[in-house]
C-alpha cells in the first residue's frame, strides 16, 4: 500500500527547549527524519552548518525566497529563518515522515501548505523557568533575552491553533509525550482505512 | 484546574480480542477506569458477574431500557448488551477517564451522546486470523462462529466512523498503541489550552 509521509512540526517560544527536544526525539524515534532549516542568524559556538542550520547571508536567503524555495520563512528577532521546500516534499512523497522544528509563526504557515501536518506547541512548566533558560543559555545580551521573553507571551496566544500542547519540564517525559503523539497519529483512522478495506476483500470461508 | 474525564471506547468485530486487550490495557494504564457492561447473554466459564459483565435477565434488561438507564444498548447475536449510563457520567464529571469496551454499533451510539469520546476500532492482522480466533475460543457452535464471522465483514465498514484503527496482532504492540493514543489525547490542545492561558498570566520581569 502506498503510504504518504507524515509531517510533524515542533514549535514553541524561544527558550522552551526545541533544539534539545528535537535531537533527543530523533534519537528515540528512528522512523522520522529531520529537515534542516536555513537562517541568516550568526552561528552559535558548537553549531555545525548543514546540521543545526544552513547558515546563509541575507543576499543568499533573499534569492531563495524569490525562487520560491522556502516552504515558509519568517523574520524573527532581526534574522530570517526558513524551511527549504524541496527536501520536505520529496521525503513526504516517498513515504518518509518528516520533523520540522520552527518558530511559532512559521509553523502556522506550514499548516497552510500542509493542512494534514501535525503541529505540536511546546510550553515551559512556568514562565519563570522560561526566563531562567533564556538567560542561562548565555547566547544573547540581556536586552535580547528580554525581547525574546516578551515575545514568548505573545507567541503563547497561538497555541490554540496547534494540534497538541506539550509541557517541556523533564526531557524524558517530553520525549515520551512526543513519541506517543507520533505513534497515535500513525494509528489515526485516515491512515489505516486502506488496511480495513483490504481486509474486507480477504475470502476465508 | 477543573478537568473533565476522557471517554475512550474500544471496539471491533467479535473475536478480534477486545476482552484480552481491555484487561491488559487497564493493567498498564492506571489512570483509566473500566465501565462494566450489562448483558443478557449466558455467562461463559470463568466469567464473574459484576466484573466481566453484569448478567441480567431479558426482563431486567428491558426494565432498565425503559427507565433510560443505558448510555447505549444493542441487540447482538440474539443477546442484549448495554452500558449503564450513571457510572460513566459520574466518573467523567469527577475528572476520571473511562474505558468502554463495546460492540461496533454500540460504540457509534456512544459517540452521539459524547461527541468528544475517543473511538478505537480494533482489526485483526488478517481475516483468517479472526476466523481462527473465533473457532479457537470454543464458546459457540460452528454456526455461531460462521454468523459472527460474516457479521465481522459488515462491521469492518464502520471503521471509517472511528478516530483510530489499531491492528491487534501481538498483544504488547496493541497495548503500546493504545497507551500512545491515550497519552496523545491527553496532550491535545483542547485539553491544555487552560494551562497556556494560565502561563500567560504569570508575571516574571
Amino acid at each position: 500500500m502506498d503510504r504518504k509521509g507524515m509531517l510533524m512540526v515542533l514549535s514553541g517560544p524561544s527558550g522552551v527547549g526545541k533544539d534539545a527536544v528535537r535531537v533527543e526525539f530523533l534519537r528515540e524515534c528512528a522512523t522520522i527524519e529531520s529537515s534542516v532549516s536555513a537562517t541568516t542568524r550568526a552561528k552559535r559556538p558548537g553549531e555545525v552548518d548543514g546540521v543545526d542550520y544552513i547558515f546563509l547571508t541575507q543576499e543568499a536567503f533573499g534569492g531563495m525566497i524569490e525562487e520560491g524555495k522556502f516552504l515558509e520563512h519568517t523574520l524573527y528577532n532581526g534574522n530570517y529563518y526558513g524551511t527549504p521546500r524541496p527536501f520536505v516534499e520529496d521525503q513526504l512523497r516517498s513515504g518518509r515522515d518528516v520533523l520540522l522544528k520552527i518558530e511559532v509563526q512559521g509553523a502556522l504557515n506550514v499548516k497552510k501548505f500542509f493542512p494534514e501536518a501535525i503541529l505540536v506547541f511546546m510550553v515551559p512548566p512556568t514562565m519563570e523557568t522560561l526566563w531562567q533558560r533564556l538567560v542561562g543559555r548565555g547566547t544573547g545580551t540581556h536586552e535580547d533575552c528580554v525581547n525574546r521573553f516578551k515575545l514568548a507571551y505573545r507567541e503563547m496566544c497561538y497555541a490554540d491553533q496547534y494540534d497538541y500542547v506539550v509541557v517541556n519540564d523533564k526531557l524524558p517525559d517530553t520525549i515520551r509525550d512526543l513519541c506517543a503523539i507520533y505513534k497515535a497519529e500513525c494509528c489515526r483512522r485516515e491512515r489505516n482505512i486502506a488496511l480495513c478495506n483490504q481486509l474486507m476483500t480477504e475470502e476465508v470461508l
